[in-house]
């Protein structure tokens, strides 16, 4: 029988009303007054008409009432569709066909998008905080308990190959995400979680659903900025932060005094973290706990945990408390250290695709999840991720991993930042090549080809290195090898 | 589709192999020793033929070989059947028989009783730690997975009417007490829980599976001795211990300094708590939680959390997360304030109990279990549990709560324990009496009547006091209200 359990947000705001929800630059909302909030948003959603099973779609800027919206919708039983914000209105028209949205919620600041949209999708309900907010609340009974098999999210994978696809995540999913992460990381009275990720992406939504099921503080940023972040966890007592590597390089390069001991927790996800950035934390006492995870596993699958935070520098850890993990080659369980297809299990993996049963039966197989990444497991069984299997370069017949040569740029005290991708190359099939942000107007390409020449095999040295502003990134800062060549001066 | 998950030990052994499982006064094992004999055990008892779904009693005292082989039958998918050790030969025929035991494992000291079983169950295989640990180990798959929905243990009620039941208790049950118990109680890497309740009992097996799930240490004590408890809680970092009223009331008896601050939880059970217990608590500034539970809940099912352990002084608290609770009163829904049954529903609901369909049914209506106990809810959904149904006293026509009685001769400062119970009453059906141990010689039963009387409308005060050197309490130190009367001196 699926289990059922209360409504997170009503259970929660029940038990502990006057804990501190959310907080943002301005506001501070307890538990009572965000529930208080979600359920006259829900009602305000009925009244035009949204009800279990709607498909919703958000166009939002991190913000505290996205968060509310968000709480809203399940107390309809609506299953949210975050969109990122970040992508073309063609983009965005792609993603609400696929998943038939009947109502798209935007904020104001995307009304010129949201006009494109709606030339192309006539039929599409629309609409905005403000005009919700004007509604009459419809009443109508909510969803106080929820089935944990019910579909909660379709969130669209950024797709480094082919159309995006909408990840089903069911409530169940969130749930023992949450479970699992709080087994592994603790869970303290005083927590207090810093969101600078984007609300849309797996990563900030599962902090604001870990809020609700720990009866945490969420403090929300609107975007990424390091030095507010760092004033966060020096002022605000933030005890957890999620980060990509980037951001953390941000937040390090522009610390100017040593976090205090309240702060228990960076969360470091987002793909594979340079060794010398976690060199960096180690001496400065910066409490790192690498994790490996994605949409299709409702965030972190596997993570470090805290005593070998040391020992294992550079690994993501083990699976979750719920979780089994294996690396499979050519179809056969790889051996210690030969790296294969990391693979996937346990109940926070999705139920599939929305409307893509190949593409599901593909990655799903007998309950595991193949996630296209590349990793191997050392004799402990502590995971070491390498790389996307799409953004392996073959050169000469060798398989070369970029983010390992991007450790070794970023370990030279001048680079801000680095990517490295394959460009075709008549004799080799592939080169890597690389692009760097600079510290500083002096380095040079052939200080750093010498730099690499001699830490990394000849095969592995980048043949160009081309100095950019800034690397592309997605909305959560993670790095975009698709989007390097483009970069690349005309010929 | 019914979940499954790693094996917990199994899990946590590999997630950190280096941490302390189990402290004894002469033994420390860590996860991974644990693990080890916890995988020969299973192995040894698949050599004498136990494997998935065979019945398995234990007849053992508090050890940490009790713990390992409790975990080894976990390997097997064995369900384990936990017997109280304190229980007469004929009483232990009666729940092997009911259960069709496969297998009776006890411990030496038990051997006089066994001698007597063997003779009524001449078929039950029966083994000895001794003679399990000298068996050839049987090569066998152990259940490295587990599926929530398996049953897990039978545990047989203490039955207040009738002959004991034996709950029947799933792997889900466990699993999401556990973690209903962390997201109320939190989760700290340095947690330490003290077992100082049999193992046999929920009280007790509820610690043992909380400490693989959650990666803590659990110190075993061989049984309640107060001063060892309260030397564990200042010497070795104690920071949860389980107790009830009892317990807890030795424990401040026997002290004579103050607790350190690690220690941040007495989870306190087994019935209502005396008010001026908590009282003398709250002034001494012990965290206690208070608690409500039974085997039917598989332990805790409303605890009261750390911010209203003060302002909500002698309430039991809100449901744990993933759990609901009504009143009922005449089969409707009770006011606020107004006593009736309390009724409780979650994924930690027994499935009911053994062979006893009708039971079953009476018990478990629509999801919802009856627990047969008393108490109201204030304004602000808090529980106050009131009393057993059964230990009512119906006197001329008024309810009297036997516990309401108890805590006042227990804030009178000379009585050490109480016990109200209803005697038989031409004139009004049943009066109250009371039963005291006392700190003096000198205490009389006029004061103790003249001190109710200050303080009880008139028909709730004892009509006779009697003084013993000891209550009847069960293995987990509770008071049996039912065997008081058979103290009354022969008339």
């Amino acid at each position: 029988m699926p289990e059922t359990i209360p409504n997170w947000l009503y259970k929660r705001a029940s038990a502990t009303p006057n804990r501190i929800a959310l907080r943002t630059e301005n506001e501070s909302w307890t538990f009572k007054k965000l529930d208080e909030r979600a359920q006259t948003f829900a009602k305000q959603f009925a009244s035009i008409g949204i009800k279990k099973g709607d498909f919703t779609a958000l166009l939002v800027e991190n913000s505290i009432q996205t968060a509310a919206i968000i709480h809203a919708l399940q107390y309809l039983g609506a299953v949210i569709v975050p969109l990122n914000n970040r992508l073309t209105p063609n983009e965005l028209i792609f993603q609400l066909k696929d998943c038939q949205a009947d109502l798209l919620f935007y904020d104001q600041s995307f009304s010129e998008s949201v006009k494109t949209i709606s030339k192309d999708l006539p039929e599409l309900k629309l609409t905005t905080y403000e005009t919700l907010t004007s509604l009459v609340p419809l009443e109508v009974p909510l969803q106080t308990e929820i089935l944990l098999d019910d579909l909660h999210t379709i969130m669209y994978t950024s797709g480094t190959t082919g159309k995006p696809k909408g990840v089903m995540l069911t409530y169940g999913n969130h749930w023992w995400s949450a479970v699992n992460s709080s087994l592994n990381l603790g869970l303290h009275e005083n927590d207090c979680w810093l969101c600078a990720v984007p609300l849309f992406h797996m990563s900030g939504l599962s902090i604001l659903i870990r809020g609700v099921i720990y009866g945490s503080s969420v403090i929300i940023h609107e975007r990424f900025e390091a030095q507010k972040v760092n004033a966060a966890i020096i002022n605000e007592r933030v005890t957890i932060v999620s980060v990509v590597s980037a951001m953390l390089s941000k937040m390090l390069y522009t610390l100017d005094q040593s976090y205090p001991k309240t702060f228990r927790c960076a969360l470091l996800g987002g793909g594979p973290a340079p060794l010398p950035l976690l060199e960096v934390c180690k001496e400065k006492n910066i409490p790192v706990y690498q994790t490996y995870g994605m949409t299709e596993t409702a965030s972190q699958v596997v993570t470090l945990s805290s005593e070998y935070m040391l020992a294992k520098l550079g690994s993501a850890g083990k699976p979750l408390f719920t979780n089994e993990l294996k690396i499979e080659k050519d179809k056969k369980a790889a051996s210690p250290n030969e790296i294969g297809e990391i693979v996937v299990k346990g109940p926070t993996i999705t139920k599939g695709y929305l409307n893509r049963e190949g593409a599901t039966k593909e990655a799903i197989q007998n309950g595991w999840l193949y996630t296209g990444d590349l990793g191997y497991l050392d004799e402990e069984g502590f995971l070491y991720v390498i790389d996307r299997r799409s953004d392996l370069i073959i050169s000469g017949g060798e398989n070369i991993y970029p983010a390992e040569i991007e450790a070794v740029l970023l370990s030279h005290p001048h680079v801000l930042e680095a990517g490295v991708t394959g460009l075709k190359d008549d004799q080799w099939g592939q080169v890597p090549i690389g692009f760097i942000v600079s510290k500083t107007n002096t380095l040079s390409e052939e200080e750093l080809i010498s730099y690499c020449s001699e830490r990394l095999a000849r095969y592995k040295v980048p043949k160009k290195i081309y100095f950019v502003k800034e690397l592309p990134r997605n909305a959560s800062n993670k790095l975009l090898r698709r989007e390097l060549l483009p970069l690349l001066p005309m010929t």
